[in-house]
């Protein structure tokens, strides 16, 4: 059979990777794919630099139409990032007809649902399996390997530059600038960090998942998104001492609200216990855990990022649109994993009305009393606490850390309840609250 | 889209399991796969119990053959076991034009070549997700996650009731038998737990791996099985002295011998650095470690065994089948991941061609020159030692234990070394030896 033809828009970091994987296991990809897979144009910006690379592999154009207007292409695979151009030229592909691999988790956070249906429409394929958690085959897993579930949550350490913050954070007992700094010069963090410390690139991908696993439209905007930079050392430490590790999650959950279901879709810094095997995913590494009511708990993990990694699932992507390209549409997989006439429009819920247990931490004076007014106002609000770890007051100072684990309640207790511990003359400064889950 | 209709040979734990889980998310399933997915019959021993099961669900019949031989049924699920009936039955579903679905491990390892073949010549599918690690998608990740990668080693923790047992006993300090027993009691081991403790079960689960890592036929005769039954505590403990966890582990792997490549598969007790994620998988949950030159290492884990977690499985395949059944069979994922035309025939090797690491414990007179007997006769074989412990001898004792850890080397050279140190005056009894391995 005559073999399936690939344009790449971008031959950055994951273009050259998917080019040389699709290069060096050409054999090996044939023989489970049926046909081989070429790529024949590649379009970038710099055709001198993007010519030595490919060194007569393929054709090079500067113009992205080129490949996505060429009759000869059957796949356009979108490496270039951002949503703009990248938006146009995926919707100009689909519209001619090609399927599509893309990488690009921002785009389909925020676009997917136009981007899917536009697909639907003319009968081809939007495949994505590396804009989640780069090599590791997730979206396989929860569209495919999961179908008998009825998926409960998930929770992901989805992005690598703040797992290795926080992994160097409490290695080293250093504090987050000094670990980001690093982190820039080892080439784990950009130049500019911000999507990446402050949760965003984490969000995008959790609102694909969440889609994913509950049959609803990509919702980018409606999560809450709260990153790594304003974590501090000390609290990453007490919370060693409970039994805990500080992780970024992305979690996306059922619950039901006064007898509503909703769906709980967040990305913030996360209490997790230390024996748990998703804990213990240290450095760059990422891992996705799956509760479904069948299976329970299963745990994914790889390297979430990388030129090869990554291009292990764009090459994923295209073996699968290989095998089906000349199939009937009804025979293929749906984008977000239910039928397009078969999603629901569950709400996201507002945070305030999400519920979990949390880390607080607040600085008081060393003096009776304290103690019985922090707890009073946390029971009023109906918050029962887990755990406690009271710090003796250092040499001469006199004031101390107090730090208070709670059992599980609605977020608008626990900010309402922080409001009143703030106004205590006994305690200074602001109350640092982190989330925690048991993920059990 | 009129609904696809299956027959189950056998209602037991996971019979049912898939029963109840097909019923209670039907609306989630139908609404991922575009049709329903229903149990029409059932084949069991005892009819009475599973009328009583399925209170009218389904039909329920006493001879399979009704069921194999059913014009009205679509895909027969075969969850008997064993190698005579069930074989018989698959093969006559298949012969039938049916798809099948199966769980049955021994059944493929043994007899997958014959099987796999039919099914291709009738252009039937034949699924077995639920056949290796339980409700983990591990099939579905080899044959279709990373279809990008040249497949290097697999490890994977595949029998919940050895990796229950190691970790009691490490755990609690206690021997083997002491802990089996409990694990009967517990209902994590069967009363006859030969196929289990013995390493049959994780060598069934390990030859389908290889096959479908590789690209080669099903050879469970060329596995190599040993168990845990022979374990001691002390060995357990001396590992975790030195870093290292003990687990019974499936693992298949290329390997270059002499210029020529040969496949390595083989199940005993290994140890593993304690600091590995997999190393902390404890209890009865699976775990599969997947190193693919692309993607690098990518872990999956969860539950290995029980009623819904198989039939999660079990249910995937059911999906999958359902979405490619009137499609062309060229459209679909070949059983063994590699086109039929495609396969290699690289062969098993031997064990003594395999190269890992060794722990060897040796019980000796503590007496001088003992080591330095011990360090030339693996020096002469070109083993080198990459660690080393050595005991005081307790109070009174004249005998003490020295552990060495030694760099890779071939099998053959290990045993012609212990062949001599049991030889020395000085060595009491047999040298123990437990293969180590990196896995990084």
């Amino acid at each position: 059979m005559k073999s399936i033809k690939i344009g790449l828009l971008g031959l950055g970091n994951v273009g050259y990777g998917t080019f040389s994987v699709l290069k060096r296991n050409q054999e090996e990809i044939k023989r489970r794919a049926g046909r081989g897979i070429d790529v024949v144009a590649v379009a970038v910006r710099d055709v001198a630099r993007a010519e030595a690379l490919v060194a007569g592999g393929c054709k090079v154009v500067n113009d992205p139409y080129l490949i996505v207007n060429d009759p000869e292409i059957d796949i356009v695979v979108e490496l270039i990032g951002g949503y703009d151009l990248s938006k146009t030229l995926v919707m100009q592909a689909i519209a001619n007809g090609k399927h599509v691999v893309t990488a690009n988790k921002a785009l389909l956070a925020v676009h997917g649902n136009e981007i899917f249906a536009a697909a639907q429409d003319k009968g081809v394929m939007v495949a994505f399996e590396a804009a989640v958690a780069g090599g590791i085959p997730i979206i396989k897993a929860l569209r495919e390997g999961l179908t008998a579930n009825r998926i409960e949550w998930i929770a992901g350490i989805i992005n690598g530059t703040t797992n290795f913050i926080l992994s160097e954070m409490r290695d080293k007992g250093l504090d987050f600038a000094t670990v980001l700094k690093q982190a820039q010069e080892l080439g784990y963090a950009e130049a500019d960090p911000t999507f990446d410390i402050e949760g965003v690139d984490a969000a995008h991908k959790a609102t694909i998942m969440s889609a994913i696993a509950f049959g609803i439209p990509v919702q980018f905007d409606k999560a809450y998104v709260e990153g790594i930079s304003n974590l501090n050392a000390v609290d990453i430490r007490y919370a060693e001492q409970l039994g805990y590790r500080i992780k970024l999650l992305g979690i996306t959950k059922r619950a039901t609200v006064n007898g509503v279901e909703g769906i709980e879709l967040r990305v913030h810094p996360t209490l997790i216990p230390a024996k748990r095997l998703i804990a213990n995913v240290e450095g760059a590494m990422n891992a996705v855990l799956v509760h479904g009511d069948a299976v329970g708990a299963s745990l994914y993990s790889g390297r979430g990022a990388g030129a090869e990694p990554t291009a292990s699932s764009v090459i994923a992507d295209l073996v699968d649109i290989t095998r089906l390209a000349t199939a009937d549409p009804e025979h293929r997989v749906p984008h977000l994993a239910f039928q397009p006439n078969a999603m629901t429009n569950i709400e996201i819920l507002p945070m305030s009305e999400i519920t979990t247990s949390y880390y607080l931490r607040m600085h008081v004076a060393d003096q009776p009393g304290v103690l019985a007014d922090l707890t009073r106002i946390l029971a009023e609000r109906g918050i029962s606490i887990d755990a406690m770890l009271q710090k003796e007051p250092a040499e001469g100072e006199t004031h101390t850390d107090i730090i208070m684990l709670t059992h599980q309640t609605q977020e608008k207790n626990v900010t309402a309840a922080i409001e009143k511990m703030e106004a205590l003359n006994s305690v200074v400064g602001t109350v640092t609250k982190i989330r925690l889950e048991n993920l059990s």
